[in-house]
């Protein structure tokens, strides 16, 4: 089947049984999510044959070990795929919940609830956990899902896909809500993106330049994910060890995600005392360190930052450090640097405190904390599927409920509009 | 000056003035508007005159008699525009609303509030009382706006434009603010449906071939507004006499707007005792009527309606009808034609009209009532910026909280993330 007609069908297949499944009941949802879960347990063995197809052929072709070790399941991760549903399946259904009625002076009743998007289209990489933590978040919010997995998981995926879907149409979930392109043709992501008649959102999971092809060429509106060009701002008045403690934290705990650290700002008045051992920990900690003029000339091993330095997400062991005069100059670098994403201020200082919270314009703004809680479990919504970077529809982790729309329902008695 | 250049500009002192907006007091923005009011009525003449250059080209270009009355400013309409602004004042101010705090077990203490979207960017067509309910709407929610009017109204829009930036920037309104691309060039704007480093949304305000231009090219999150192929279904039970005055009402009332009805659909069992007299008081109401191969049959002075006819807003006295036998025929032409605005059944079988709300998919879901009312006023929103027949960020009438988004605000006492 040529990728067009593959992605017609499969878009007009999730579009039908979306009807369905916006109207399923919470038990019939959890049921399956409870079969999809038992299910990859019982068929690990097919899916870790599958898995070790992608991973040989992903030796072949050279990837990174980085990227092998995305790829690779093994007996704990499929625990923990299969644990991942029973954990969706626990949480509240979102759909159905009312958000307010009111009665118009003509007597017209007029109800807001929430019911789910429709058909939302997910595009990803390598890993194949995503396939099983996509599914269930949105088979949980009522949602069809079209789902473009990287092509070097193709197996993988295919054989988790065969046995979730299964399991979930087994449990009562309407025939064809869970839908996965099989051609690894790229074209096809551009296809996908033009597939409006079906789809009523598409969020990207991956890389800068996924997301980008995705924000730049579809004409199905997107919800925004993922890259975070966060920052650390040490206030003249911090508690210089919270600081380094935090500042630490935001980078080195995990340097590849996208709530991670990329630069650190400090205040003039407190480089001197603050940045002396706080660099010396970073080196031990192995990470590059990359300054501006004033941090390079007064430090040790330290590059030249260049301008592309201060907008870059590194994902990686490397940090960009600037020396600023004042908070005004930190709110401006990150009003021209930061992603939106999850921006810190470490200070005693209550004023400062409250314009660093009121004026960054970030998803999640914190004071004296490590930007690496911005995160779906972090902040209480037991999953997500992304981190909006975007302001319209959802902004930070997104869970069950960023997964939803409205409709109003509207109850009258003959009204007519004079 | 050449019209990227100027969308540059615009752009990038919109994203400036934005920085400071989203922080201004309620006070600010309320005086601003009143003054805005003010000087609209009391720099009338200049607007009046500019109005009168556009009347004379339009009327020169040979524009329908309909486009001119869009066109056309007097002193009535300058009043309502005045008002218009004064009811936005007296709306309360979306800003800085809390939506619920939590504290995490680790003692972090997570707050939700509403903030402004940023930049606004509004293309729209003729009217030019949209230049200032679209200010006063993206003023009041802290918004930075950059407009893109019709090249018909650019004399009236920017006389409009100039009175009332010097009236909001006066009152204290940061400026910037309010930015007015003046190039009529065509290209202008397929060039700011690329502007994202400026622009948080697009919101395009306008027929369906505008609409489709922005979804189609925008690279820019777009809230798509305003088309309404909307149905009305009489149910075997219906109250034949309630539903005559819907289905009238729903057509005739006011034609040319988005919530108007486009197609009847009518249950068989009824059609005999019930079309007769609709279709006699549509005749003489001069609504065209084209429909199915029943209606045809049975009834003089109906045309055949093809497949177009039923995906067509006619935004003018014609209505599709059609004879279907049963609820879900109704759902499923409505599903297939339905553009997921708004969406009525005239019943008084309980579980019809149950079924109908929950499994219609559209903004407003009416049971006894006119399609007509899906109207920010008739909502109790107060004002509206269009009707937004998407699923994703706000759905039907968009009011004031629907231009804003959320952020999270973070307070720690130096947590750092194990």
């Amino acid at each position: 089947m040529d990728y067009i007609a593959e992605l017609k069908d499969k878009g007009a297949a999730a579009k039908l049984a979306a009807r369905k499944l916006s109207v399923a009941s919470a038990d019939i949802k959890d049921k399956a999510l409870a079969a999809m879960a038992d299910a990859l347990e019982n068929f690990r063995t097919d899916i870790l044959a599958a898995n070790s197809i992608d991973i040989e052929n992903g030796k072949t072709k050279g990837l990174s070990k980085a990227l092998i070790d995305r790829l690779l399941l093994n007996d704990s991760r499929i625990n923990a795929m299969a644990e991942g549903l029973r954990q969706i399946a626990a949480l509240p259904d979102p759909i159905g919940e009312g958000l307010g009625t009111k009665r118009r002076p003509n007597g017209l009743e007029i109800s807001k609830v929430r019911v789910p998007l429709g058909v939302i289209g997910i595009i990803y990489e390598a890993r194949p956990n995503v396939t099983v933590d996509a599914v269930g978040l949105c088979l949980k919010s009522g949602n069809a899902v079209l789902l473009r997995g990287g092509s070097e998981a193709i197996n993988s995926n295919l054989a988790i896909i065969n046995v979730i879907t299964r399991a979930a149409y087994s449990a009562g979930v309407a025939d064809g809500a869970i839908q996965f392109i099989e051609t690894t043709d790229r074209q096809a992501v551009n296809a996908m993106l033009k597939l409006n008649e079906y789809l009523d959102v598409i969020i990207p999971r991956g890389g800068a330049g996924l997301i980008k092809t995705v924000v730049d060429n579809s004409s199905v509106p997107v919800i925004e994910t993922g890259i975070g060009v966060c920052h650390t701002f040490v206030d003249e008045s911090a508690d210089l060890t919270m600081a380094q403690a935090i500042a630490y934290n935001a980078k080195v705990s995990r340097p590849g995600v996208c709530n991670a650290m990329e630069t650190l700002l400090v205040h003039k008045a407190v480089a001197d005392q603050f940045l002396p051992g706080m660099l010396k920990q970073y080196h031990e900690a192995g990470v590059e360190l990359r300054g501006c003029p004033l941090t390079v000339l007064q430090h040790q091993g330290v590059k030249h930052a260049t301008d592309e330095d201060w907008a870059t997400e590194y994902h990686d062991l490397i940090l960009a450090v600037k020396v600023v005069s004042d908070l005004d100059e930190a709110l401006n670098h990150i009003a021209k640097y930061g992603t939106r994403h999850s921006e810190a201020i470490v200070t005693k200082n209550y004023d400062n405190a409250r314009r660093f919270q009121q004026e960054v314009d970030a998803a999640a703004v914190y004071v004296n904390a490590s930007t690496r809680f911005t995160d779906g479990f972090e902040f209480g919504f037991g999953a997500e599927i992304g981190i909006s970077t975007q302001k319209i529809h959802a902004r930070g982790p997104m869970g069950l409920t960023e997964l939803t729309s409205v409709k109003y329902i509207i109850s009258g008695d003959g009204h007519i509009r004079s």
